[in-house]
This record gives structure tokens, sequence and C-alpha cells, in this order.
């Protein structure tokens, strides 16, 4: 049997990831990132506007030139590789970062009238310019359209596809008048690989759209013209551009180009899967099917599940955002989240006790207490709550310090606060009948942090497995090429067979440990009373007792 | 008119200081300090017993001969001076620091058969080794006298006299059985510089009794010779040997004896003041009279007030101490605290942030801050709460945290906590018809930290004034010589009259500002919600708001 290869761009943040995959094993057989040229890190920044973050479209079309050309080289080493033996391609990118275009899709950035105009840049998922905006289109739908709101958390954000559009229009007209449509980042690289130049042809994601966009069939797909126009005319202009019908991964938006594959050395025609946004992909390269969820723990956590389309959905009062065939084709696409977690660590280490011990030192000084020993209980808020209060007012609370506690307590305290609020989140999925049945997680503090993983098994209960690769959104993508090639190219017929063959765990896993799970428990009730009476939930709750019952919790933990 | 002076005697828990004051002026015209020569700092540890705290009596008589000589010898270039001079001396001491003394009043340290026994030398008042038998104490007083509990706040202590003495029986039985009877330290000292070495002259002062040795006048004295033999036969020996009668430092102890005026350079027969703790004698030191509360300001913080004793009052709820005659002449003296003041700043600095900012760069941009910018509340509890709540099992709390909480802005949060605390003890005071007219400040912070007196000026809603004297313990004491040699001497017919001459409060004080005072309100109100739900005051609490209204409170900070 042939051997076949798909290849997966991964736009991150600061860096655009190419990996090259054997369908048939998953065994990831060259890779390569390149950077972005333009601004800080690759974001372009605005020292007056701090809440400013753009990127050039330029820097994308070389970082992929390079990133490719860079995991090709690598891949030539391997036997049974030929740059003809990939067959399909996938792309990922962060959102909402959508981006003006011209009536050829071609960004207004690379028009030399708008050099160097941020407005004409791509708005990077965080960019908050348009807070003022989300305010606006929040306030205005729960008036007008209550159903837009349910399906994205009851607020509509400043980082997302119309907050941006209308503040560019506000503040940069000349720009918001050039552009004749909008296109989200992941959109917009498989139209150019695929040489899409007219509007109507281009095929935008169903992941993008659903979370981002205010998209979903319920209401007949993007919203109601007359609602965007009452927020402003132009939105309603962008809005008679914007098509009925979405796509998933499994969709191919075309075949490469002539010219793009002349550029990056590749069969013309192959296909380019339909782009989503890199969480999603993660979670498909990580595995993602019904009953397992995906959790991308990083500064902040992303929690992704699937659920089939034709058992329904109630609304889960208190989830982000659900979408359909957002993830994977045939399914709805669940996006949970904790708004800091990583963030949180790095808040203590970096910020309150800079020239202290450090992650390493506070982790190692951590590990070695014992469950309830420390006498100290958290709530995860610094940044807000994200799911299941969807509050990003919350914050913090410590309790249970005295004259005797150490930083490697807090920083302990700290990490149990955040499996706290992701137990809540699980909870909550599992009480509207998405049953969780494994947790796989991948990003930086699972491959990086042994004790918060084991801290993690001990309080959701549950093993915690991770992830096999350490570039799981670059594998979704490329996963999706494979399953957008198809079996017959030697490709997969669905993301069922995609998954069995090309993702794995890690051997390592995290199983809980009965003691520490057995104080855990009792921790976690503590928890949801601070959780709920702090979180308005419930106005009954008297957690008087929280600070008494913490110390026999925590004597108990001393007397052993 | 002749000049007269006096010299006070003020024992430290690391050192002695004499000093030698105009009568007339309260002008301190020499003072000197002398260290201990035992153990370290002048405090005999026990390594395989961390709660251990002794001192070596002899080195109280080489410390007072050498720092007396030193005051002496400054002294002497002041015009108008001469040791003749000095007509009375006062003494005071840590307490309660009980010392096992043989039938001469001899502590049995000096018996060279218990050389270097520590069960032989004075228990310092910071010695836990008790705290089983103050447990023991406080349960059987519960079920037998709970009287006894409701002059001392409802736990007899470890510190305390009765607890020491029990646990000496119990672990020491050789020293308990040669041990006549137990001296308090503030006791020993003029009983030494008297030469009594009768026990039935031995005048035992009304501060140490009612405070720490479960004396009051209205069960008869010292506790009942059956309750204390129950817990022990030996307590009962030792309770025999005590008076029913206790004195105020109004009182001579006697006249300095030929020996120890020889010894000093004084004259013989000048008297001597009955003794009492140091916290006692420096709210005298700094001018305590009824309606001034005094405030002693440290690691942990003391508050003390005295009331008429013609007028009677009732049992505060909540207040550690009331005791007759324990502070002034013919007035309740009253004492509550704070069990944690300047140990929870030292607690941030030292241990959660080691190598930051420390407390001057922390003051200083602190102090840039307008109340309730930081958005952060907390609870002073990191020691546990002594008034109104005597509960030292309390732990601290704080809220409001975001991923951009600075240092600076916990170190204020943390400062204001105590401060909501010191009001809810004033509050509680005025509550029961103890009026708080002035409140004077000395110690430590009081001396060295203008940002944390602005905060509890703003926060009390009253001025602040500072003690005048950098040593007012040995202030008071120099206070109590001078009421002891009387008015035809050339000292004082009374306290007030003492107080009017020899104190004066520091030019400095702070006035609350009223837009600050305006903001503590509101955040004092919702300290009171939290102090509340978790001190379990009020079981129908329900603070649910708090995080929102501080938010609401911050953002009207910084719109300023």
């Amino acid at each position: 049997m042939t051997q076949a290869f798909t290849l997966g761009i991964d736009y991150g943040t600061n860096s655009v990831r190419a990996l090259i995959v054997d369908t048939r094993t998953g065994e990831e057989i060259g890779t390569a990132v390149a950077g972005y040229r333009h601004g800080e890190q690759g974001i372009v920044l605005d020292p007056r506007e701090p809440n400013l973050a753009r990127q050039h479209p330029q820097d994308y079309i070389d970082g992929m030139l390079e990133a490719v050309a860079g995991a090709l080289k690598l891949a030539q080493g391997h036997a049974g590789f030929t740059p003809e033996s990939i067959i399909g391609i996938g792309v990922d990118t962060t959102g909402s970062t959508p981006i003006p275009v011209d009536a050829q899709l071609r960004p207004l950035a690379l028009d030399p009238h708008f050099e160097g105009a941020p407005a004409a840049m791509a708005w990077l998922w965080k960019d908050h310019t348009s807070h003022a905006e989300a305010t606006e289109i929040t306030a205005f739908a729960r008036q007008e359209h209550p159903e837009y709101l349910a399906k994205c958390g009851g607020t509509y954000s400043s980082e997302w596809f119309w907050s941006k559009m209308l503040h560019c229009a506000r503040t940069a007209p000349e720009v918001f008048a050039a552009a004749y449509t909008w296109v989200e980042h992941a959109d917009w690289m498989p139209a150019l690989l695929c040489g899409v130049t007219d509007p109507a042809q281009l095929k935008r994601g169903a992941c993008a759209a659903g979370h981002k966009g205010m998209f979903h069939p319920s209401w007949g797909g993007f919203p109601d013209p007359a609602f965007l126009g009452a927020l402003d005319a132009g939105l309603a202009r962008v809005r008679a551009t914007l098509p009925d019908e979405v796509y998933s991964i499994a969709e191919p938006a075309g075949g490469l180009s002539a010219e793009w594959a002349a550029k990056l050395g590749l069969r013309e025609g192959t296909p380019v899967a339909v782009g989503a946004i890199d969480a999603h992909l993660g979670a498909v390269g990580s595995g993602i099917g019904t009953g397992t969820l995906v959790k991308i723990m990083g500064t902040s956590t992303c929690d992704i599940m699937t659920a089939p389309l034709e058992q329904g959905l109630p609304d889960i009062p208190g989830l982000c955002g659900i979408a359909v065939e957002s993830v994977l084709p045939g399914c709805y696409g669940l996006e949970a989240g904790q708004a800091a977690v990583g963030d949180i660590f790095n808040w203590f280490v970096e910020r309150i006790q800079p020239g202290g011990q450090g992650h390493d030192a506070l982790t190692e000084e951590a590990g070695q207490l014992a469950p309830g020993e420390s006498g100290l209980l958290a709530l995860d808020w610094h940044n807000g709550n994200r799911t299941v209060l969807i509050d990003q007012r919350l914050t913090g609370l410590m309790l249970g310090m005295t004259l005797h506690t150490r930083p490697a307590e807090i920083y302990r305290a700290l990490v149990e606060a955040t499996a706290f609020g992701a137990r809540a989140i699980i909870e909550r999925l599992v009480e509207y009948k998405v049953p969780v049945e494994r947790v796989i997680c991948c990003g930086g503090i699972s491959a990086k942090n042994r004790m918060v993983m084991q801290i993690y098994a001990d309080i959701l209960g549950r093993p915690m497995e991770l992830s096999g690769s350490a570039q799981t959104c670059a594998l979704g993508a490329a996963m999706a090429g494979a399953v957008a090639a198809g079996a017959a190219a030697g490709g997969h017929a669905d993301f069922a067979s995609a998954a069995a063959a090309m993702t794995h765990t890690h051997p390592d896993r995290f199983e809980p440990i009965p003691g520490s799970q057995a104080v855990y428990e009792k921790l976690y009730a503590l928890y949801r009373e601070l959780h709920d009476l702090f979180g308005q939930v419930d106005y009954s709750a008297n957690p008087a007792h929280v600070m008494k019952d913490l110390l026999e919790i925590k004597d108990a933990a001393r007397a052993r």
C-alpha cells in the first residue's frame, strides 16, 4: 500500500507551524515553525491603545512559505515520502481574527493605499479595541434577539467578528468603506491556497461562523440584516456578502491552485480542507469524539466536546458556545473554558513574588503537600468566570491564610482552585446529558507540570490522559486534510477513522489517588459553597462554616 | 521649687530599660537599656520543645543594675538632678511571667540545686508549653465556674499563671514541690527592691492577678481552692499562699531597702510602686484616662481603656479582659486586642514575597493608592481574632484579586483589614457605653508608618494621636513611682495629675480625610458582612454582593 501524507498548517498568535503527517500511522515526519515579520513577536501594537493587536496578512503568506519549506525539507529524509505523496492540506488559525478584504478577497493591508494602517490588517483575536461595540451589540441583542446571546454565553465579546467590524466602521471609516467583505483568517488561508477570488465561491467555516459570527441554522445563518443595519448600515452591507451556508472541516474548500502548488512544491489540485480555529482543530488532533472532553490547558483553558446532531441538545446554561459542526461534521461543537489558569499561576509567581521561588521550585515544594494540609481554599476568578457563571467581572478569593502560610501552599491552592473550576464545568455538562467518559489534555501546562495533572485527576476524580502529540492543532489540521482528501486517495472517510489512525495518547496518564480524591471531595463541596455564594447562584448559601471545616481537614491531613 | 524625678524600670521581652523622668515636666533626662545574659536574645529556649520560652531571674537583677547605672550616668549631666532627687520608683514587666520562689521569695533558679533547670526559671509570657493544661482549665471552668471565663474572654490561655503552674506540677514535679509559691515577675521586682522576704508581706498587683490570674472581687479574689484542688492538689497548696487582696499601681509595695539603695546609689526608703504589666503601664505613660483609648501597635495590637468603678460595667461580649484597678486605681481596666497586626504585614513581606519590595517600598507605593482603588478586601484573622470574636482558629481571607493585582495593593488591603478590625473593637466598646473620645497610639507601627496611621484615621473616622514618648511603658512606670511617692514629696497625688504633668502627645496627629472616610464607610460595611458571615455572628448574612460592590467602589475610585 502506498504511503500517503497530509500537511497541517497551524497559525498561532506568534508564529506559524507546518506539519507533515503519515495518514496511516500519525507519524509526524517533518515540522517547522516560522515567525511573523511585523510588530512585536508578530503582533502590531499601538503604544497609545493597549487594547490594539493586529497582524499583517503578508506575514501569513511569508510565514507559511517558510514553514512549509522547512517541514518538507525534514520530511524528504523519510523513507517513502515525496512531496507528491501529500494528498491533502488543512489549516487552522487563531480566531476570531477577521480581515477586511476587497471584492477579490485580497486583504486591504496588501493594498499600497492602506500600507501600515492597522485597521486594514488582520484584527487578532486578542484585540480588545471593540469593547464598547461589544457592549452595544450585547445590549441590542438582549433587546431584539436574545436567542443570539443564548448560543454564546449571554455576552457578545469584544474579541469577535461583528464587534471588530463595527469598531472599524466607527473609527476607520475609510478602511471600512473600502472593505467589500470581512473574512476570518481561518477562511482566508484556504481560499488563498485554492485561488478563490470570488467571494461567492468562498467556503466559510462553521467553526468561526458559529462560535464568533453569531451564525446558527435556527435563525437562518448569520444575524438578521435588519438587526445589523440598526447597529450600523455598513454591517448590513457586509451581511449581504455572507452566505447562508457554512462548512465543516470535512469539506474541501477547493483544490490547491497552480500558482500555490508551484510556490509550495506540491501537487496542483491537492484538496484543501475548510479552515477552523486552532483550539477546535487541537481537539481534533487530540482524538476528540463523542464522550471525550479535550482540555487545552494554557494561560487560559478551553474545554471542547462534541455531541451528535441527531440526538439534539438543549441550551446548557453557562456554556459559552454551542455551534453546529464547528468541530466535527455531524456533531454539535461545545466550547467551555476558564478565563485564566496558567495566567493565575504566572500572576502569583511573576507579579506577587518576583524574585521568589519560581514555578519549578514552587511546584516541587507544593507537590510535597498533602491535599487539605495548607488549610487554604481559593476561587479561580482572577480573570472572571467564563463557564459556568459567564461573568467576567468576578474576582479571586483566598481563604485560610495564617502567619505560617507559605508561598508553595498558596501556589498549590491556586492550582486546586483551577481544578475545582474545571470540575464545575464537567458537572454542568454531565447534568445536561453530555456524558464525559474521557478527558484528554493538551497544551503547555499538561505537558510541563505533572503535579498539576495529578491534582486535576484527584479533583476531577477521573483519569487525565495526555495527547500524544506536542502539536495537536497542526495534527488536527493534517487530519482535516486527510478527510478532505478521502479514503480512496489514501486519506480517511471520516474523522473517526482519521482519529483511530493518526492520533494517540501519551503512555503517561494520571489516575486519581483514592485518599487524595476523598479529601478533595470535601474541599470541592466547600469550593462550591463559596462559588455559589459569590457567583450569586444560590442566594440561600451560607458558607459560614467553611473556615472551620477547612481547619478540620487541615488537621486531619497533618495528623497522617 | 525643688526638682523631683522618678525612675521607671521597664522589663521587655529581650531587654530592660531604665528611665529617669522629671515629675513636673515629663522630661526624660536619662535612659539606658541592658540585655539579658542567658539564652538567645535573653530567652532560654529548648530545641526539642519550640513552645518553651524562659528567662533567668539573675538576668533581671543584673540587667536592672546595668540599666539604672546607665540612666543615672546620663541624668547626672542634667541641671538640678542628683540621685537623691529621685523620689519614687515604678516597675513594669512582661506578663503573665510567673516565677517559682521559695518561702523567702527567692527564685528557685537562683538555688544552685536547680541550676540550669528551665522549670525553675521565669516562665516568659510567650511560653506555650502549657497549652494542654490551658485547655483543661478552660473546660473545667466552663463546667464549674463559667464566671471565671466571662472575665477573660471565654478561654483561659496557655500563656497565663495557672496553666503554667499546672504544667510545672505535671512535668517538673521536683521544681513544683520546692516552690513555696509563684510570683509574677511584675510583683517580684518591687518585693526584691524593698527587701520583702515574707510572702505574707508581698503586695501582688491587681493587673497581672486580674488579667492573668483569674482574680476578681466578685468571687472573692483568686479562684476557689476546691476548683484548683480538683485540677491538682498542688494548685490548692499554692492557692493557700495567695492573698485575698491585690493592689493598684498607686500603692507603694514598700520602700527601697538599704541593700538595694546602696547597690543602685539611691536613697533608702524611696517608695517603690506596686508593679504591673508593660502594656498597662504603657497605656498610663500614653496618658490614659476615662474616654481615652490607648492603642499599642506592634506585631499584635493591644487596646486599653479605663472606666470608673463607681459607674459599674456590664460584661462586654467579646472583650478579652476586664479587671478591677488593673490600669488605674478606682477604675476598671479593659483590655482588647488584635492577635496580629504588624505580624500580618511582616508575613506578607518576609514570607510571601521575600526578595520583593520590602516595607518601605510597599508603603511608598501603597500610599499612592486611593481608598477602594485596588478592589481588594481582606479579613485580618491570620492569627485568629482576639476581640470581638475571641476565636483563635479563625483565618485570613482576601477577596477581589485580578491578574493585575500588585503586591502594594495587597499590602494596603492588609493594612486596611487591621484598621477595620480596630474599628470593630471600638464599635463594641461604644455599644456598651464605654465612650471613646480620643485614641492615642504608641508602639512601633505608630511611630514608623505614617501611611498606616492615616488609613487608621480614615477608617476609624477619628483623629489618631501619637504618644509623645518613645518609651511609654517606662514612662508609665516612672509615673507610678511619682504617685507612690505622693504630691508632698514632689510626686503626684493621683494619675490624672501625673498624666497632666508628665505625658504629652506628639505634635503630629492624623485627621480623617473626608473623601477617604466616605469610601471607607462603604468598605467597612462590606468588611462587616464578611466578618459576620465567617465569624459566625450573623447566620442570615449573605455577602454575595460583596465582590460586585467592591468593583463599583474600585471603578469610582479610579474614575477620579
